[in-house]
């Protein structure tokens, strides 16, 4: 049973294919580089997560034409990325235009090629606060898209097992696993030391927090 | 009035960029490199045509993950290409898995960044014939996905001003925009003189003699 697995190197994802793996899964994992502020970190941690789960491919997948389009604080780097703010109404400007439909096409197309049945992605609840490609409507448009556009006789199954969930429900089912977190990597700004304040550090913090749990990376103010 | 256009080199996308820019659109260029065996030649054309045409930006994204993921003989240099068969079944070898998926997503996010707001792909009927990611239901399914998938206040309408006609169609709405179709390439297999028998030569040809007109470009035959 192949799948296919879009891993950042981040928490959820890291948690994501560890579940995929528990679930019988022979595990295909797609990491993307964009241009991302933190790339060298998130493929360093990606890397590693995939080797110590025991994947069966590890593939990187270069999308710098994110950057060039331009338009997002992660891959244009003279504009500040936003801090998480509780009242925030519009999308943060870490936004990537339609940059999930691009990672799925791309996750799809490769399970087609290997004859994977399943697609994991780890969008989660608090994701789609903000960002419009990541909704639950998103996901089954999606799901629609590969009906209508493999091959006959295919069959893909989008899988976001987190979708309706909050990262402390995902770092509770990851630390049942004993995801090796100390490997992951969240913050949208630094590399060496995390920064604390951007939304991805507020979620995960808080996350760690609530369940009592040390979060074992460093973070600038320790 | 922005358009992003998918310019491949052949007729069909030189026809549908003439036309997006007699429809008043100011068109933003996209052609796609994705391992394909006559890429050389089809940037060529591509780059001719946006320059002839009057394009505001010619881009050009690689996508060589399509062929390292195999499967198509468009892109795995060791299987032959099929043969036109009136009364094939099965989808040619020349599928490249949910290809247009990556295209149309990629499009999706140039014109979100640039703030267009259509997004033209030159797909025609003989097109879904043979491959699933041409389809009308799939060209819909990606609307709805477009719809859900980018941020409030955004419009992208795909247009697929083809979707419904033969070659013969398109090349007579060509002829009256005098696309210059000697600087258009269609073969999937030669780069210097058509080779007359894959599918992509056949479709052309046989458009090109119902209207009685003559195909400018070079065929091995000749």
């Amino acid at each position: 049973m192949k799948a296919v697995c879009l891993l950042s190197g981040g928490m959820d994802s890291a948690t994501l294919a560890y579940l995929a793996r528990d679930q019988g899964h022979q595990v295909y994992c797609l990491h993307f580089n964009y241009g991302q502020r933190t790339e060298r970190k998130e493929r360093t941690s990606a890397q590693k997560i995939a080797t110590l789960m025991g994947a069966e491919e590890f593939v990187e997948i270069d999308l710098s034409y994110l950057t060039w389009f331009g338009g997002s604080s992660l891959t244009d780097h003279r504009l500040p990325v936003d801090t998480y703010q509780e009242d925030r109404r519009e999308i943060p400007n870490t936004y990537v235009p339609f940059r999930n439909a691009n990672l799925l096409s791309i996750g799809t197309s490769y399970a087609e090629a290997r004859g994977a049945g399943s697609l994991f992605i780890g969008v989660q609840s608090q994701d789609y606060s903000g960002y419009p490609d990541c909704r639950p409507q998103f996901i089954e448009a999606f799901q629609r898209l590969i009906d209508a556009g493999t091959r006959e006789g295919t069959s893909i199954r989008i899988m976001a097992p987190f979708l309706t969930m909050t990262k402390r429900e995902i770092l509770t089912i990851g630390s049942r696993m004993k995801v090796p977190y100390e490997y992951t990597w969240s913050c949208y700004q630094n590399e060496d030391r995390a920064c604390g304040v951007c939304g991805a550090c507020y979620f995960r913090r808080t996350a760690f927090e609530s369940l009592g749990l040390r979060d074992p990376i460093p973070y600038e103010e320790d």
